[in-house]
């Protein structure tokens, strides 16, 4: 389909050729990682280089990334009571901001009890008093706080967010998965203890992801045993091809970012500018720093579902909220942890592009777009008449 | 390299084209199974297609089938306490036999006080008697036991084992991760109540695995929580090319098995005669039913990371025992159950047979193995004159 036009980066963006020849490269590679022999050699330098290209990527040490199935597994993996810094006290809690994604909310291994939630600011990001105030009132805490919001792209200080939580004894995961090859990151700037990252954000495959420490972050436990690999972090063969692929996007994705980042802006402000032609449209967390990529958005009377399923039919993939739940269109915790009704935040359309969005997909997009509200306002009206 | 033989099936088999196919036609669907749009929904007909095909190739439900990130993680979802049947109770306590695979060992979320190790007998195969007197002393178990060894190929009795376990109350896993698609197996003739698979083993990709379950077993616990994908038992975006390559994998696998297994096995027993030319090898488990293509075998005076880095130089890949802990040898944990020495076991050396296996490949490996007998006996001689 030559004129399919994807603005739902976020949830589908497409492999790199890069990524793919790494992988059919992977294939020819038939040993397995922990043999002595040959084979078994050449598996674990592929291994190796990919380690050393996703270590690269954000600032970390090869012997400080965890290779996992993908950013769910690396966000319990992270979430793991007892982590502590050489020096300091293992963390006896979790403090997750109230937009987190649902694997971070879902607590790893922490009990439920043990749980808190830091609020919001309405745009979307961390209130650092409320972080501040729950950080004083209790033992040290593992905090975990996204880079950026998948939903409303809205940055979030983890610079800051990692002084005030390192000034209360506690250690700093920071979700990186939406973030990661779209602005630039790295732990020492950050400051961060953890990071998780997912491949198929950047163009590698699904079914890959890491979780890279810090120096001197100890006490990760290893959820899968049986095995050595990834440093007794994480046991089972290693996904070879997904690994390679992984290592070879992030190469790519680094090398790119920056122009693609304004490119892909100067894109995201065409389309948001046409969007607020329509009367009333709500672009959220526009007042605040968000990724080059995403677009937010809604107007009155508009259903999200309606819409994505709309824009669909006009040719045009694109997503309402999180694509997480298996086909299930929910209303979006993160923009009621903003303060926003669910009349509001069931309307709510996300646009994101990426790295191959061209012009002609943004304008082909808002002609979609303007048909669209056309109809849905019109339909509101007979709802309502 | 043309001329390299691999006789480590077990831990290196080479990708099927059908998989590889598989796997490049996931690559161009860039939808994500959770979305709603027409991209989001090919991708999760992929995935059905893909789980349709292990369903059918162990006999079970596609919704019983729950994908996961290799056999480890299988492993690992399968060993849940409170697993039942729909009117049974749940199981409280975990029974694994003693030449279990180490991610089996490692026993899941049973802790290490509620795990009991079943005797095997010297051929390698589970005690019945020791078996049933452990169940009739406890309350309602887990009981693992795989279909067959992975270093010693031989198969284990398990629809016997699920009579006993069921007759005791109760739930039987069967780690089918080294048997499957080597010889016939289906859920409703072994009466197992969870199965474990992994693609690799089949001519998949690495990092692709399924657990089974039987109709009606309840209390399966997500490990990876924080998205409905896999009925709500194992969030994270889903490995969709992996999946697809494990499904056609799985195809390809179960139309040729019958006429693979039968040239395989004339071609193991090749193998076998040669070795047997050399005075007082050794062949582990000859005196029972094994996997079609596997050889287990020692000699006086061998050490198996010497046979294996000779047969890796004479261009033969080969094995020593399990290659699953990161290149380390280690003494083989099946040989001690079954009551072999320590010096006997470090000089294990397993040979694997494939479907591209040759007479030539066969020829090859005894030449270089005559050659190796011969420097290593002389080696052995000289240490100890």
């Amino acid at each position: 389909m030559a004129d399919r036009v994807y603005l739902d980066w976020n949830a589908t963006t497409p492999l790199r050729q890069e990524a793919k020849a790494a992988m059919a490269a992977a294939w020819e590679l038939i040993g397995n990682p922990s043999s002595v022999h040959s084979e078994g050699r050449r598996a674990r330098r592929l291994l190796e280089d990919a380690r050393n290209a996703v270590a690269k990527a954000v600032g970390g040490r090869p012997q400080d990334v965890v290779f996992l199935s993908g950013g769910t597994e690396a966000n319990a993996l992270a979430l793991t009571p007892g982590l502590r810094r050489a020096a300091g006290a293992p963390v006896q809690r979790l403090l997750v901001s109230a937009i987190e994604h649902a694997s971070v909310l879902a607590g790893g291994r922490f009990a439920m009890e043990a749980t808190s939630a830091i609020h919001v600011t309405r745009a979307g990001v961390i209130d650092l008093n409320h972080l501040r105030a729950v950080l004083a009132d209790g033992p040290p805490a593992l905090v975990s706080v996204m880079l950026a919001n998948n939903e409303t792209g809205a940055i979030q200080p983890v610079a800051d967010v990692a002084e005030t939580v390192h000034a209360a004894g506690g250690l700093l995961h920071v979700d990186a998965i939406q973030a990661f090859g779209k602005i630039p990151f790295d732990l020492a700037s950050t400051q961060a203890d953890l990071v998780t990252l997912s491949a198929h954000k950047i163009g590698g495959p699904k079914g890959a992801g890491a979780l890279v420490l810090a120096e001197g972050v100890e006490g990760v436990e290893a959820f899968l045993r049986g095995g050595g690999q990834e440093l007794g972090r994480r046991a089972g063969t290693e996904n070879i091809a997904g690994i390679a692929g992984f290592g070879a996007a992030a190469k790519a994705a680094m090398t790119a970012l920056k122009a693609d980042a304004a490119r892909v802006r100067g894109l995201r402000d065409r389309l948001e500018h046409g969007l607020r032609q329509t009367p009333d449209v709500l672009v959220f967390s526009d007042d605040v720093k968000r990724l080059p990529n995403t677009v937010l958005f809604t107007a009155p009377g508009i259903k999200a579902e309606t819409a994505v399923i709309g824009f669909d039919l006009g040719g045009i993939a694109v997503s309402s909220g999180s694509a997480c739940s298996s086909g299930k269109v929910q209303p979006s915790h993160v923009l009621e942890a903003m303060g926003y009704r669910s009349e509001v935040s069931q309307g709510a359309v996300r646009l994101s592009l990426g790295w191959s969005t061209t012009e002609t997909d943004v304008d082909l997009t808002l002609k979609a777009w303007r048909k669209l509200a056309d109809t849905l306002v019109k339909g509101e009206r007979r709802n309502t008449a």
